[in-house]
């Protein structure tokens, strides 16, 4: 009945222009995020003004929404290794509490 | 002017195979949630590897994100009904506090 | 390395026919809030019964999410806002907590 009990972990929403989607993947998989999500955005205004997207794939033009779900100390380094990418692009990262039916999808198996 | 109260409820996420979305919304009737909101996946990575949706209807392949607010009391009810299908096949759960402007939108109406 | 710490704010999601986004966009930008995201929404079912959307461009017959993060000040008057909308059609506004990394792109710049 494990699988009843819910464990308190961190939902990250990451908005990115779809170019920077393996930057933000790699990043995800070298802090041993155990996955993660790919949500299209069909348009929205941000500090570059208004886009719109296109439902394409492989559309590089177009902006996404990465959700993952993690322990709350890999926040900081997932916030870390966005740096870089929002030094120069535009993007967003926004952390918020979630609880997971799971946990032990959430935790990278040991070795 | 009811309508300006916030009130607090459950927002719950959860992402499935596309061709377990009637499971889900089949359980979301029984415990009489009274809404429910399905967003496309366009690709993602979880236990079973990287994934990548397609852009169709009925397109039973893709994952899809089964977004719904509940009052507290129907999480459990949720939960536990998810769980042979989840036993089953990959899936997973998230709980998180929301605010809600029309509670009455989310209690199911005395038949 | 202020990048590197969280702020809170309010994460609004707001789920209206694709027809009002308009309405909304212009409530968004009379009450300052600095960006905002699109999402299409494949399929639900609320208090008018299952729907199914439509993955085209200027399709204003399906349904959106409108995401949105501000201060906390700004969700009373956005909630106000859309009271108009909402008395007249379907749609609901989902308020929760989250934290972002770089403050300054949700407070407007001083003009």
């Amino acid at each position: 009945m494990s699988g009843l009990i819910l464990h308190p972990m961190k939902e990250i929403k990451i908005i990115i222009e779809g170019e920077h989607l393996k930057f933000v993947s790699d990043l995800l998989d070298k802090v041993k995020a155990t996955g993660y999500t790919v949500i299209n955005i069909i348009s929205g205004k941000g500090h570059h003004g208004f886009h719109e997207g296109h439902l394409m794939f492989n559309d590089t033009a177009s902006q996404v929404m990465v959700f993952t779900v993690v322990p709350a100390e890999k926040v900081e380094p997932i916030l870390s290794g966005l740096g870089p990418l929002f030094d120069r692009h535009s993007g967003a990262m926004f952390v918020s509490d979630v609880a997971v039916s799971r946990r032990d999808r959430f935790i990278p198996e040991k070795p």
